[in-house]
């Protein structure tokens, strides 16, 4: 019998798990119905849809969700906590118009100096600190806005987003670069080239072209045009943190092939880094955070 | 009478004069079939589409082009003459199918550490020293893939490129900017952030979302971002490219609209720059190494 609803509402990719009176997973389901996919009004028939075999036949379901189903676009917009605090701050309910549901939503994190903001991450951040108490270091989230995060104490202290991912679709795919690097990997290129990227000055819009003359200039594989591609910007964007990462511990959270690029980039910068599956902190936060808010607090 | 044609053929268009034999200028044309919407078979046809009226109704014309048309998707590929060298390598003749063209084409300049091309922009730069012999200074030309260059006793020593252009074109149309970045335009929204952005420690990717952060948290006006956008892109190269241009003097050559905003991010940077008109360089440079190069050497 479900006794709560968690859920993980991303841009691109919707995932709910069921959860019994202890605490046990009774089911899930997934969904691609991302953020991005829908209009406001179209992410309710989305949930019901999705968590169709999950609902009580009866009575009223806790919902607990988070990412950018809180965000303007998203389901209903929630708020951001300001840093420096605790992961997750008291979720906001919001209205809904099936008479099963109860949803509440997760704030996000904003910073004022420099501005930046996180959804969904705070969550998966909550989760790692629930298992690693007491964690003093930098937690990074690599994705398509990759989070650096200064965790101490149980609190986020700051944090800063690179879209360095975004860049990398955008480059290979759309750019003067899109014939050389839309194919293809070459791991040994990755290292060679990550190794000098994160000593880099910072000169990315000129390394860049630097990557379209070598194609120009000398025989390059697709498949290592794309890893230099990768290594450029992973690698400056390493350089460019270092202010956060050096001289503390650094915990990996996300999507295993991303972690191991970050991973080399950290190891050629001369910092050693712990990888964490992503997946079980999310639900590991989710349940954290209805534990610690099951009244509302508003 | 048509002595000869002068051609500049770019990425996106093309520009045809007509000389007489004392070097004045008889006509012109242009076309906006430009090496990207032209197949290498498709560059004679198009060629005397444009050039119709200018061509002698009997007997050969000598043809000098300088630009795309001889790049690798081009009419026909012609070389690169490697730096260290004069603006201007012997043009290189390529074969037509019209018994009333005698076309040769200008080679590009390329470097190999760090590696780096150009196509056309040697031809400005050899108009510059044209006019400015002597010239012992930096020539940047902004444009799609800005080019800073290193002269000295009429000869370029060694040149970068950063494809800023591109990476505003790309941010502003089809990014998680784009909502933000797509219209408008505030000068003292370019000016303010510029000064940020040329003392810059290279955090490209980190300080791209921090306009996304900003658009969610402040009232940016678009005007005000999309300028905010420029300016963090061409700050950031200026600060780039300083062990280029600091303590030499700075010559801009390009569109009006770029120059401007080149000069006042150098000037931010606390180096003045000067501004000279593209068209006619491009023109003057033709001219010369027509002159330079009567006869074929190779």
């Amino acid at each position: 019998m479900t006794g709560w609803i968690a859920a993980d509402w991303g841009t691109s990719r919707l995932r709910i798990w069921a959860l019994g009176a202890g605490g046990d997973v009774t089911g899930s389901a997934t969904s691609d119905e991302g953020m991005s996919r829908l209009t406001p009004d179209a992410f309710e028939p989305a949930f019901l849809r999705a968590a169709a075999g999950l609902l009580p036949e009866a009575g009223t379901v806790e919902v607990l969700i988070c990412g950018m189903a809180g965000a303007r676009t998203g389901w209903q917009e929630v708020s951001y906590a300001a840093v420096p605090c605790d992961p997750i701050a008291c979720p906001e309910r919001i209205t809904t118009s099936d008479p099963r549901l109860n949803v509440r939503i997760i704030p996000g994190l904003s910073q004022s100096a420099p501005l930046d903001v996180m959804r969904g991450e705070e969550t998966q951040i909550a989760g790692f600190l629930t298992v690693h108490p007491g964690y003093d270091g930098v937690i990074c989230l690599p994705g398509t806005h990759t989070k650096w995060v200064r965790v101490a104490q149980g609190r986020v202290l700051t944090f800063r987003t690179a879209m360095t991912g975004e860049l990398f679709d955008l480059l290979a795919t759309r750019s003067t670069l899109a014939g050389l690097t839309d194919d293809g990997w070459d791991e040994a290129a990755f290292d060679q080239a990550v190794s000098v990227a994160v000593r880099s000055t910072g000169a990315l819009a000129a390394d860049l072209f630097g990557l379209r003359a070598a194609g120009l200039l000398e025989h390059v594989a697709p498949g290592a045009a794309r890893a230099r591609l990768s290594a450029l910007l992973i690698g400056q964007e390493v350089a460019s943190m270092r202010p956060i990462w050096q001289d503390r511990p650094v915990a990996l959270i996300g999507d295993a092939t991303l972690e191991d690029l970050y991973r080399r980039a950290l190891d050629a910068a001369g910092q050693r880094a712990e990888s964490f599956d992503a997946g079980e902190l999310t639900l590991t936060g989710l349940c954290a955070a209805f534990e610690t808010f099951r009244e509302d607090c508003q």
